[in-house]
């Protein structure tokens, strides 16, 4: 077997094992939306995938699929959005350094990405889930995402939910999950216009011929080589390197030891093979954190840094809470509530009980429990007496979290020790263009070869928002078919 | 003229312009000390220039090496430092994600790195400056660095000055900086062995043989494609992608328009052409990050972020503040001072009038400066009362500034929009081995290829210290001669 990523040399390919007009590596949601499109513009597809079925982190996924502009499914809740909108949003939130050019493109066709999924097959319920939340609770099929609705964001752009999510199954079908929900009727569709899937099958290095041209792979199915021959082109979708011990020291170093959200499969194999090429990488760094903490309860109390200070506006999006705790905060959080907040959280439908901890100290002031917390005198007290102050009108005007949950904390007073509650996936990878082409490090695209999904650099430089993965998976999925296939 | 940086077929080169055993693209420091020891390994060495004469960003730079374990001079101005002890500060601030082997090599080999120096005719003045301050304000040979004496590392580690300083020039011969003076005696080390310069002429592309070996370069002078073989090896010791705007973009954003401390000549080159040929990069997000604020007036100060908190002791080395200005304050800064302490820093012989500013608010009462700076009602005073409570004992518990610097805020105060005051160059690059050879993706080394300096990943991963640049370029520079002539 070969251990070198190289290159290989098609003169030196003495006979294909497979054949096919398209190859594609990885049955996940990049996988399969290249696979439908490359089948409908007249290609003879093959998808190699090295797990022993299809579905990729995908399927094992929360589902939610980043869609806005006015869909059919915000049109029908009541929503207002538009493209420049979301635009505008995407451009805010998931920076520093985003793709405009691929940001302007996903936001613009958004409406017709999902008139395409629902042709497809793929079901939104049509219900609103509004209450902050891990996920949706039930089988709504929107909610806000990315802190659209929540400072800073909700003053620079009208807010929308823009998180579309799959119907989960019902009982009597057996309970699959949103993310399942979503590549079934994907991969059915692919399976309708001939698709085949090969399973047990890792594509480890790329084939090129003379000229540079991207013609094929070459790839492991039980401890052998076989030779894969792509007549037309290679696309790339094998998934993000979180499972990748070395390119995560080497690149993302803060996510040591805290993969999550990702199958172990991700490997990175996909971004190798093409940096072996001699193609170019886009913000290796950039990183998805989610943040193991119920929102019920955080919206309600306030979030303190190891210093004691808040850092962020309690009610946003826990991915972002989770990239602040990360990386702005040296992985050190505490959440602090009065027992009031508390119960009122605990007591919501929608709060969620497999995030709830007992509380780390419980005092009967706030000085008590700044002691307890080893927290210099004056660190949490001076916060929360700032916070109170403000709260006692309704206003936060220091982090600016919505009124509705603003209010001054009193009485008995608890706090959770949330250091090291953050886990993540990759964002960086391969940097391709608005065609899913894979750019050499020369800017030129590598004849043959296209790529999409985490493997790729994608909408996402810095931030990142619920949905956005299998949103720009399938979008450029789709045109990585679309291109290889013609 | 190319276009491409894919590699050239050696088979096509038809004849050779240049040729030499080893081959070294840039003048600069790890350039330099490339040449000197391929050339005292018996080798023939050409060094390729891009500018029209030899020093690179190192002879523009302040000349800070940073070497430590007990250095000739460390121990005649009386600081005890053992190789272990500057391994452990290393690894604790230039992470996360440090590459410990290269820490290691670097810490161990740092006394005998200083004598190489010192015998190459580089002049270290018996002069110890303890002052807080940008750079040295005379020709002082040791200071403080990178934080070695401030909190977080003073306890981690023994303290030990490492920033090794050339002596300047004096007055009679022209004021040169010591930069300068760092790289004049090892060019004239260089020049002594036999070592041959070419200038204007900017290498381009790798030239590889069919085993995939580097054997030459194909390089650019006025407006001309050279072809120049190297016998024995390629060094590629051409610089940062500081000033490569695209590269910027794509890997490390929060840069974006504040580029420092490089030379135009930064613009990724050999990054770009050792990718071509599947190598590997490292930490392509991590960046030094200078602060342009007065240290004396920092250290008698605070320093709060956007929300009027403290985040950082703010006697520590001025690249921590800048880092933690930049990636986890948003680059929003404030210094607030009373009129005492601001005088007093005034006063001081080692203040740095270059980074003076007027004040941009003053008021009688912290409440006054609170409201004229826009911050809520409490952000501030808040900070400060926490601040004076235990500085009345001397004592800063939440940040551990030293007692020396920690006094009450009292009377008049003043404060200093620093928003903005960052800049810096970048530090990730090439995947290099101890032995600085060039990673390929695969985690071989790539044949004939070796590299040095800030086109690599050095020493720092995420951190950083005044003098880890030309420190890790002189040091695996040196490696990059000896591999590429044997």
């Amino acid at each position: 077997m070969t251990t070198s990523r190289r290159p290989i040399d098609a003169e030196s390919v003495t006979a294909w094992d497979l054949e096919a007009d398209v190859v594609i590596a990885g049955y996940g949601i990049a996988g399969v939306c290249a696979a439908i499109e490359a089948a409908r513009a007249g290609a003879e597809v093959l998808v190699l995938e090295r797990a022993g079925g299809w579905g990729g982190a995908a399927a094992a996924s929360g589902g939610w699929i980043y869609l806005g502009g006015g869909t059919g499914l915000q049109r029908s809740l009541g929503f207002e959005d538009t493209a420049e909108n979301m635009e505008k949003f995407m451009s805010a939130a998931l920076g520093p350094g985003v793709d405009e050019a691929k940001i302007h493109d996903y936001a613009h066709g958004s409406t017709e990405h999902y008139d395409w999924l629902v042709d497809c097959g793929v079901v939104f319920k049509e219900e609103f889930w509004g209450e902050p939340g891990w996920e949706v609770p039930h089988d709504e099929g929107l909610g806000y995402s990315g802190g659209e609705n929540a400072a800073p964001f909700n003053t620079l752009a009208q807010p929308a939910p823009r998180g579309h999510v799959p119907q989960m199954a019902d009982k009597q079908t057996g309970v699959r999950g949103a993310g399942y929900m979503l590549m079934k009727p994907l991969v059915e569709t692919a399976e309708t216009l001939g698709v085949r899937g090969e399973f047990d099958i890792r594509a480890h290095t790329l084939i090129s011929d003379a000229q540079g041209r991207v013609c094929g792979v070459q790839a492991r199915r039980f401890g052998q080589d076989l030779t894969v021959r792509a007549r037309r082109g290679v696309v790339l979708a094998t998934g993000s390197f979180a499972y990748n011990a070395e390119m995560i020291a080497t690149y993302a170093p803060r996510l040591i030891g805290r993969p999550a959200a990702a199958v172990e499969e991700h490997d990175g194999a996909g971004i190798l093979m093409a940096q072996a090429a001699g193609a170019g990488l886009a913000h290796m760094d950039a990183t998805e954190v989610a943040f193991f903490g119920d929102p019920q309860m955080m919206a309600r109390g306030i979030l303190v840094n190891g210093r004691g200070q808040r850092f962020i506006a309690e009610d946003t999006y826990g991915g972002r809470i989770g990239q602040a705790a990360l990386i702005q905060q040296d992985n050190a959080v505490f959440l602090v509530m009065d027992m009031d907040s508390h119960e009122e959280a605990l007591g919501t439908e929608t709060s969620t009980p497999y995030f709830r901890q007992p509380p780390t100290w419980a005092a009967e002031t706030v000085e008590e429990l700044e002691s307890d917390m080893g927290l210099p005198a004056g660190a949490l007290t001076s916060t929360v007496e700032t916070y109170n102050r403000h709260a006692a009108d309704g206003d936060d005007p220091l982090l600016h979290k919505k009124q509705q949950w603003v209010r001054p904390l009193t009485g008995p007073v608890a706090a959770w020790d949330m250091r090291g509650f953050t886990a993540g996936f990759t964002l960086g990878g391969l940097r391709t263009d608005v065609d899913s082409r894979v750019l050499h490090v020369d800017g030129a695209p590598i004849p043959g070869l296209f790529a999409a999904g985490r493997c790729t650099s994608g909408v996402c430089a810095g931030g990142y928002a619920s949905g956005t993965s299998l949103g720009d998976g399938s979008f450029f999925g789709r045109r990585a078919g679309i291109s290889a296939a013609t």
